[in-house]
């Protein structure tokens, strides 16, 4: 297929077109994309682990969440301070903490090292959130945002981008390709990790579950891409009983990252408290992964040599 | 539940909460939207019909197939002048028309008459599709960009916002809502037509189809929330032969509009060439479904009385 | 794909092969099976409706059941006299009636003239169920159990095949190419009716609900083969309220007969009594479905001409 | 609910109603069935791989078969000697080998000391298939063809049963449930282990492929049925490089057993050629399961205690 660009600013050579487009397929078998963020690496060895709350509800808990996840060995704080809500009206519990969040996270990234993800909505707050996180993530209902896409791909910072719940890989690419173009033009491999939280499916096992999560897609991608593919157990099986056995088989699966929902007292969580996992059962997880990790070559310990 | 409203500006008061929220929800089993938009009434006997090509590729074009559209008796003249697209780079055969397009409309418009429907995908781009159209759209991708539904609300236009291609009906009543919150803040009554246009299924007939007409959905709707509902069967079916039956199925399910594209050289168009109309296929369509249209108590035609 | 037939008994010749296989695809555009079955035409103008209680629960229920349906125009009786349940124990209120149900199918037939449709579960009781039908009817459940649709290929009768609720429309035609196969060995045109009855999809819009009313299946299917086509609303929406506009919808997508529950005392069936109508609600949908099958070109009076 | 027990034959008394019923279901949090077939454990640490070519071809290919298997270190050997096949013609390569296929498998038997599980697809063969099997199958397509689950639970013999790729978790359990009922009057507990073989969902990745592997129902099955469960990655993915990952994600996840077509050259295998391992794959997963049961808790080798 003749492709032309026509996006305004630079354009593709047409060599660039015929050796590099799409940039986020394999171009060989071992093609791998691996890139570090807050020091830590992504698409090595290192499954980096991306736990921490829902919300950033208070400074309090952010930092005593931090704390914990440090201490049972997580690699970023994951936190949402600017929320997408599916309905425009908040309980009297929940709070947006929107800005103040933002520092809230800086203030643990502080105290405990930990590198930010958190995600971001909207083009005019991208600028805010770049300051505060060292990962910028794109959420399920904005997958298919192509403008907040390119924007966010200007920022030049590293980027999880969540399947669209409804979203076939295929799209889930094109979308990563309008972040990789712009990381293209400003001169940077592209530096993206793919989320996979869960898709509609006819099937999902609680009435209190609207999604599944697909492990399959995570060989499908790794055929087709040399991103980085993650997983999101949490959102994906919205139960946290379920989400042990499902970091443990994602990781099994060949993925290059995973994220979970911690939080100091998952039942009285702002948000989505049955898929929230406490302290304790993460420091359990930690603990269960590292043998299955060390059994397929990886790791989950930063500074270990494989 | 206890509902509190934490948006910036003009709260709710508690008798508004308790008795109007959600917005979008059926007060009473006779309760229906009806408005009127461009001079065409939305949600009574009339079920107006809004087609055009998929994109406003050129001003001839647009202003042949809106003369065809009107001759035909069609509604509304619709077509993309910002377009989603899922890929980044763009065939030579395609130019997105951007504002181009909207004037393009407007001289359409000016031409015939026909009231015009088209999409915005940007906040920043908000104004300068209202300034060209009678009712903006939000489409599938966006159905939970929150940020733009609620600017987009704020315009006060009558808007028809698209089920996400992944969405429950659940999901998509709440965005509604976001639109329905500016329009009470506004004044006004909620002034949305719900668009059905295909969902992802297991088993959609075609290896080039990628959606499926969920009809079942328009009584269900029509059973929880009293805004108009109505389908766009070329996005849905991508197969130009089953939109016809789909139309007529549309109409027959209760649907209070309907939407297809038409195109003055189907197989040419830049966009989506296997489920465009010509425009002989859409008169046909439309004298198919007058009669139907008439055994069930509506009618096609805008001026006549049922 | 050169196709030997390793079946046992008589082999179709490489001529047959060549020319006929599929029995089921359609040999040119118009192509269109027509049968008769206890006198009603299917495949042609007119669209029959088979309607009746889920289980044939008594003698007198059954009469009085076909008395109101022939009362209102339907053309069939049906009702269930095996019942596969997905849970081997029954409510006391549940009572598989089996033989005694067709023998009350039988009086229902003498009464009123109207052909009975009866699902036949096992190979061992074909025989019994032929006796004392018009149509056998292969559930959902069954419509891959080869060995069963042979042999009821070889009973030489009109035979309904429901959709398997998560098979596509090629496995469908694959299970219908095995009694046409048999029909084909006796010398007869295959008499088969496919019949929709609802799928699997991630979103069916009520929590009672497990059944999305596939009507994109009507035209993708009347595009292959030239088998009629024909759609269970009942079954597929588990909901009442939504059988009447999906009736509508199926005629109007171009079915080629239609089925739904019917019973004396709807909330008080034996079986889902969510989602059989009464007596008043069948005779209303009688009577909304004339005028748009004159609309479509079609026929609810199997006398008529169109 | 008040459950009354219609079948014919012995009844249950109200007490087993009220204390056993439904006979799947847990008793309490560490209710585990666990029962031996052809010597090996199925539902304690062990993990059993049953693996074998999807048709037993000849007594060559079975017996080459069985033995790479068992110097692998697999624990049953599966072939199918009746075959379900979606199209009533076979291709000139394929041979339905039935009970000559049966035979093959006992002399494989006998050489390898493996055990068989192989598919029973009808009422009249279910003695036949017994006498030359450890485990009797119960395929995809007949999961709710209700008289053969009732006489193959008859046989009083471990049944693997597999999912309907279209069925939910509670249709799944409840058809097990009639297998259940059988054994419990046998005197016998369940011997019965549930397979998940992949579903029908939107989007699987491949167009060769059609079904999803659920994983998330292994832990969703194990929180409420004391049965064992487990997965076959072969059927569900169709395509070999993904089997590895999902077979060791499906350990990792707790599946009590696993399943996977393994064939001496797969690209010549007379059905499914992509899905087919050869053994040098077999024996590379078997190599890089062995650590990851391990690690969490189980192993791959029956002598061995965990």
């Amino acid at each position: 297929m003749a492709v032309e660009n026509k996006f305004p600013g630079k354009d593709l050579s047409e060599d660039d077109i015929a050796q590099k487009i799409p940039l986020v397929a394999k171009k060989s078998p071992d093609h791998k994309t691996v890139f570090t963020c807050g020091g830590i690496e992504i698409g090595g060895p290192l499954v980096p682990v991306m736990a921490g709350p829902n919300t950033v509800e208070t400074e309090d808990l952010i930092v005593e969440s931090a704390k914990a996840i440090k201490a049972s060995g997580g690699h970023f704080l994951r936190g949402g301070a600017f929320k997408p809500l599916s309905f425009p009206y908040r309980s009297p519990k929940f709070f947006e903490p929107r800005e103040d969040g933002l520092k809230w996270l800086s203030v643990a990234k502080q105290e405990t090292g930990l590198p930010i993800v958190t995600e971001v909505m909207e083009i005019s707050k991208i600028d805010v959130v770049a300051q505060h996180s060292d990962m910028l993530q794109i959420g399920t209902r904005n997958m298919q945002n192509y403008p907040l896409l390119t924007e966010v791909g200007k920022a030049g910072m590293p980027v999880m981008l969540k399947r669209g719940y409804g979203s076939s890989l295929r799209d889930w690419l094109m979308a990563a390709e309008y972040i990789a173009l712009e990381h293209d033009r400003l001169g940077m491999e592209p530096q993206i990790v793919l989320c996979e939280r869960g898709i509609v499916a006819p099937h999902t096992h609680r009435s209190t579950s609207r999604f599944m999560l697909d492990l399959q897609v995570v060989p499908a991608a790794q055929e087709v891409t040399h991103l980085p593919v993650m997983t999101d157990p949490s959102h994906a099986t919205f139960w946290q009983p379920w989400v042990k056995p499902m970091m443990l088989a994602s990781l099994a699966a060949g993925a290059d990252a995973l994220m979970l929902e911690v939080h100091p007292d998952p039942r009285n969580a702002a948000v989505d408290p049955l898929q929230a996992s406490s302290f304790e059962e993460f420091d359990d997880m930690m603990r269960a992964m590292r043998p299955v990790a060390s059994a397929i070559g990886r790791t989950l310990d930063a500074g270990s040599n494989v």
